[in-house]
């Protein structure tokens, strides 16, 4: 069988990745953290798994024998819009890994905000007995705009909450469980009833902004806003402006335009904004390598492969 | 239509309550706030809608003509083992009705451990930018004690978050959606494998102090207590000190042995223990005015009551 060389890169515990796909007893791994080694392991590698790779290598002639790469992440958009990549490299995301966290992580912080539990925390360091009513996310309205598997958990989970659920697909599919659905020229039917707006939806051309000033406005004055999906879906200047007018009653973000976001960002301390460091979807090691292996041995078959980025829509 | 005599008790926001109830059409309703108020208000009074009532009164002559009492609660511990309560006076308490808010309360509080959101929150204040692995509910093992409406709407929702469900129950009864079944003689089997303890059980003679201090040491270290039944459940002097001997990961209690928890009480300050002032199954006006016209209805038809007491069970 045909053993191709695969280059891992990543800026950070690289060789622990290495070392998960070696036991599934894949040989012919090299590993690269800086743009330096990177350079210096191309020539004749086939395979590329990668997290954050300087893509301005694939132009190089270092990097004439590369066929294939598997990002280790869900969202391909800093691939995809790199324009030096040539075409007759196929590239793959992790697809199928990322509905369980990341809806467990969207249902987390909606409930931590309707439970108040910010409040019963104060409340227990001043020994403060105070009962109160919390909020419930049964009855409620829950928009979510991505209806991929990542989307698709959070619907499922949201059923099991009570909540009615709007969804809004990018490519106009439907989906079962969902009680409204809606198009990509809909954003502002979509959103004017919700109490919670979910975003899951990757970053294209079409999504980039999606959620401008006009969409923000739509919505209720007390909604909560949910980003899991890319920063620039929402524009943050946009945003921002509305927070300060005193729209929406909460708004958590786990992405942002730009990452980390910047120490002088208005975000970190705006009072109703919950900021997350992109955790909400992580690559385990672990769920990255069984995913490559399965994948790798498809591609030594020659058969098609998980997860296959099409360009043309951007992603 | 007989149209009996109505006390509505309680120590704060009766006239609230009675004007709910008087928009169904009823009428015949007085309030007491303050056990002189509901004294000189028993004589003729049949029907009692109360919460705190001081049942010291029932066994005065004023009391003579009640005949049913309808609690506005789901626990009826102090109405049961209350020896003044003659026999003939029929108790009634609320049923299915808090599920959904004890049930969102549960699963807040597992997600808020399992996300760290404290963390996130610490660190948002400090501008730090550090993502981490949080921990997932899906794959985990939830033991729910008490398989009422309460615990079954727990289930329900750990079914949705793929958790392995463990369930006692004192009658020994069987529900669709547990894995495991467990009778009151298992405690120590049914808590050792569990991640997660869940107590929705009433308070009887049977079930006070059943999470003494050895069934707490037969809990992984590293689990989580999550008590919405009631207090003396646990022993709290019991799971004092084993937490002080760094046995379990995190408890959250929302019920005490003594309410409200006494401000000298050492779970206030407590590194893992997050007290919450039995809010998690809030009885709203409207919930209880709904369900108290509905029996009432039952009640002046001479059809059986919903959510009757029987007091040799305790609940």
């Amino acid at each position: 069988m045909h053993s191709p060389k695969i280059l891992v890169y990543r800026p950070d515990e690289v060789e622990y990745y290495k070392e998960i796909i070696e036991k599934q007893g894949i040989t012919n791994i090299y590993t690269a953290s800086t743009l330096e080694e990177a350079k210096s392991q191309l020539p004749t590698t086939e395979v590329i798994l990668c997290w954050q790779f300087p893509l301005e290598l694939l132009e190089t002639p270092e990097a004439s024998s590369v066929k294939w790469i598997q990002s280790m992440g869900a969202g391909v958009d800093d691939l995809v819009k790199h324009p030096s990549i040539p075409n007759d490299i196929q590239i793959t995301r992790i697809v199928d890994q990322f509905g369980t966290p990341i809806s467990e992580f969207v249902f987390g912080y909606m409930l931590y905000l309707a439970n108040d539990i910010a409040r019963t925390r104060e409340e227990q360091a001043k020994r403060q007995w105070t009962p109160f009513h919390a909020q419930l996310l049964s009855g409620k309205k829950i928009g979510v705009a991505g209806l991929g598997s990542v989307g698709l958990e959070i619907v499922r989970k949201a059923r099991a909450f009570d909540m009615e659920v709007f969804g809004l697909s990018m490519s106009g599919a439907k989906a079962d469980r969902v009680d409204h659905h809606f198009g990509p020229d809909q954003w502002k039917s979509f959103v004017q009833e919700l109490d919670y707006l979910v975003l899951t939806l990757p970053l294209t051309e079409q999504t980039r902004w999606s959620v401008n000033r006009e969409v923000l406005l739509s919505m209720k004055p007390d909604a909560t806003l949910i980003n899991v999906g890319r920063g620039a879906l929402v524009k943050e200047s946009d945003l921002i402006e509305i927070l300060q007018e005193g729209h929406l009653k909460a708004v958590v973000l786990d992405v942002f335009e730009k990452e980390p976001l910047p120490i002088q960002h208005p975000f970190w301390t705006m009072p109703n904004v919950l900021v997350t460091p992109h955790l909400s979807g992580p690559s385990t090691p672990e769920g990255v390598g069984q995913f490559f292996v399965q994948n790798l041995q498809k591609y030594v078959e020659g058969k098609p492969l998980q997860g296959v980025v099409r360009r043309e829509f951007g992603y």
